[in-house]
């Protein structure tokens, strides 16, 4: 883990970094109210990405998280003509297999689930689950192809 | 304010943050020219963000920006054969009214005006202006739908 | 060159940085196994853009690089059910001439080649090669329109 990540947590025991798992420049892991953060053994963390855990993030074995990756498991609420910073959030955890591979700048959004094998492409906008082995694309991520074996 | 975030200014009278402003770590506030930057009261920026004014650039109050948005006020020029670095600039104020929301990744291009309580979804890019409480997203940004009350 | 550019090499014989370059905060320059980074004279490296570099990345003279850009000269195989981790890289070089332009939160794939003058529009994702002096935007890039003298 590099020197510059950055660790928020409204509770120490919420935190899982299983071993061999590697975080790079910059990241921040971000984990409020009961939520957890788990990141399960072997998992890679790219350069500035953000984990956004008003809900709680797992991420399955050695999935690849690249760089400026967005994970956000919180959304201001927005009815009304009121201010939306008065609102608060609607929050859902989001949860990635094993071996998921989620392209640079992708965002993902509160309540994404990712199958084992699921790939993401760069700068794709994810806003809703897929399924094991899928390739996905786009804003918003649509399925591209299945992976073949 | 944290304490990576880096302001440049071409003189400090350009400069207005009202209270209760929050900036993330990395931010970069930029105003350069004649332009001036203002935050009104209640804006919060996401880390790493950048304020890019060669022109100037108004937030409005409780207005929110997310981590990695880039405001380019201006553009370089591209005409004829010659190098793009010898033409210069065109620049023009980006103006959010209050209570804006911008989705983290997005970029919004010089001209750009933002009606009150608009809502610009993550990595969209906005090439034009968008009327009061309306939710934009894509590349580049188009009308998704109005917020209802 | 600012003080936080992190520069990575395997060889210090492969980096090759022109005359009047500059080169942002943040910024990453990676050059592994035989692959060597070559910045021209007069290039420009906007904050925390990635120069990702398991194979050669040369950018040709005056090129403008915005910042958060992703230049990706190696990609995961993903080939069978096993993990992704194990199965190391496919990569090829990427080549910017001179002139170019590459907007903000770009990312480039292994093996493009854009032409001289080429310009890449904001948050684009270029899986392919360009012409000399064609606008290109979207994810994938598509050709938008050639520059017009």
């Amino acid at each position: 883990m590099r020197a510059s990540v950055a660790i928020f947590l409204s509770s120490p025991l919420k935190l899982l970094i299983e071993d061999d798992c590697r975080i790079d420049r910059g990241v921040r892991l971000l984990s409020g109210n009961t939520a957890s953060l788990i990141l399960k053994k072997g998992v890679r963390i790219g350069l500035y990405s953000v984990f956004n855990g008003g809900d709680s993030i797992t991420v399955g074995r050695k999935s690849l998280v690249s760089g400026f990756v967005y994970l956000q498991t919180s959304m201001h609420n927005y009815m009304g003509k009121g201010s939306i910073q008065s609102q608060g959030y609607a929050h859902k955890p989001i949860v990635l297999g094993d071996d998921v591979w989620i392209g640079t700048h992708a965002v993902l959004f509160p309540g994404v689930i990712l199958g084992d094998g699921c790939i993401v492409g760069s700068g794709s906008v994810v806003n809703k689950s897929f399924k094991a082995f899928t390739v996905v694309v786009g804003s918003p991520a649509k399925l591209l192809k299945s992976r073949e074996f």
